[in-house]
């Protein structure tokens, strides 16, 4: 089952830390765009390096598609090859695309990220639950049937991820509480020996009170962290979104593809300071979480 | 200024409907598909016939992006092909994409599907809201720097529909009339000599007594309608999304694209009924509105 993979993967490389691919062109080190005939081909370049650098150290990488969109067909092209060479090099790969629609819109959306012989063939796709629960039984269906993964936005890391999430039900509780009932309860039947379900919660490392409260109501739903580092989430913060030290995917992306000296290092130089810094994120979050 | 080129296309076609293009392999007619060599090529194909069939009698095609990314980036490729194609036959371009996300990344969404310089060029782009104002900042910068229109999603047309937009915020107002008020303060700025203004609102053709409440709370947005047709939508109940029978674009893909007999249909014949019930939607559409 994926899910006892993802954990297993987790233990071998002692790190629930994961990679953000988020190619920003101006933000690339000039050694992949200087002269770049093809922006396609450039991105791709930097998108190996990134993944090589950090294949022994990460479960798992996070591209972000709206990067590669930017680049239009060419763009979306490089994600599933960048898909493809990080299960290559034995990383998962968590499709940040934050879909979300009905019916067969949702299946089409589900089959394109998901479908094992699909364009894409992610492991987890992060999901946008606007639209309610039956704008999600779709990916459910394909997450189950594929034995997929998917990330339900619950609460998320920026400032007004408030404004929705705590809003309140009929019943009196708030979005964020009712999604983690429906995550929590979609992904009951797919737990695996490890004791997480892969139908998991996208659960901002910014609001720690609220992560400790959205931990115990989806025990065991597996979560999806960002807002580490750039966006201000804290070593201490994360801890709050593990259920005893596991349980948890923590993602940064600008602190690590795009550290200080970046821009101007040579190739060799540009992977060591990935390096560095996903060893710096693993180091920190460990100690937080131990 | 966009939205008054809107509003006199829809004048001159005599027409607020347009077209949704959900291209499903398995349902487009043989004549594309039978021993297509190149799906890619095919589905190019069968929408340009598409758009050609109905650029005398609608304003606008509405491309649905999940339909597109089944087939990886060549089926981008096409969305943005067919983009360029409907508006060489001066039709606009709704990009139903649903984006969502929040700082860079929505701004890198907003340039890939609106930019004029960029991959796809649309002219309005769907957007979802789950993750709060300022997930839309970014699109609403874009939009007023292109020209650009966007139509946020505040109630949708499928069952689950009131989940989310049914709770209440803080303040007690339903999560639709909060952002109606977000969708009616955020287009202030941009309202054409027509009286509207192209920041708006997807609003479901298949609730019409919130669709009565939502029109009198964004009286100068764009309404776009899904749901007419194959959702059960009837003609009367479209009727509120107008103001006086101005300020809605009423979408329908299946009933359209998929009538009878098209499966086997020569493309002439194909061509010929995807304008009679272009022809029957507006006729329809027009003597409700009246």
């Amino acid at each position: 089952m994926l899910i006892d993979c993802v954990f297993d993967r987790i233990t071998a490389k002692n790190n629930p830390c994961i990679v953000g691919l988020d190619p920003v062109w101006a933000r690339l080190p000039h050694c992949y765009t200087a002269g770049a005939a093809d922006p396609a081909d450039a991105l791709l370049r930097w998108g190996k390096d990134v993944i090589d650098s950090v294949a022994d150290l990460a479960p798992a990488v996070k591209p972000q598609m709206a990067f590669f969109e930017v680049f239009g067909g060419a763009g979306v092209e490089v994600f599933a090859k960048l898909t493809a060479h990080a299960h290559a090099r034995g990383l998962f790969v968590i499709d940040d695309s934050k879909r979300g629609d009905i019916g067969s819109t949702a299946q089409a959306y589900a089959e394109a990220h998901l479908a094992p012989d699909g364009p894409i063939g992610a492991d987890f796709l992060t999901v946008s639950p606007f639209l309610g629960t039956d704008s999600l039984a779709p990916f459910l269906g394909a997450a189950a049937r594929y034995d997929r993964g998917l990330f339900i936005l619950v609460k998320t890391s920026n400032p007004s991820s408030h404004e929705l999430s705590g809003a309140r039900t009929e019943g009196g509780e708030t979005i964020r509480d009712w999604l983690a009932g429906v995550v929590s309860e979609a992904g009951r039947g797919r737990i695996g020996t490890c004791g997480f379900s892969p139908i998991g919660a996208v659960v901002g490392a910014t609001y720690p009170e609220e992560a400790v409260h959205l931990r115990r109501a989806m025990p065991r739903s597996l979560f999806l962290v960002p807002g580490f580092g750039a966006q201000g989430g804290r070593p201490a913060d994360i801890a709050c979104c593990f259920a005893e030290g596991r349980g948890a995917l923590v993602s940064a992306s600008r602190s690590i593809i795009y550290p200080d000296g970046a821009l101007d290092a040579s190739r060799t130089a540009y992977c060591d300071l990935v390096r560095a810094q996903t060893i710096a994120m693993r180091d920190a979050v460990k100690e937080a979480i131990l």
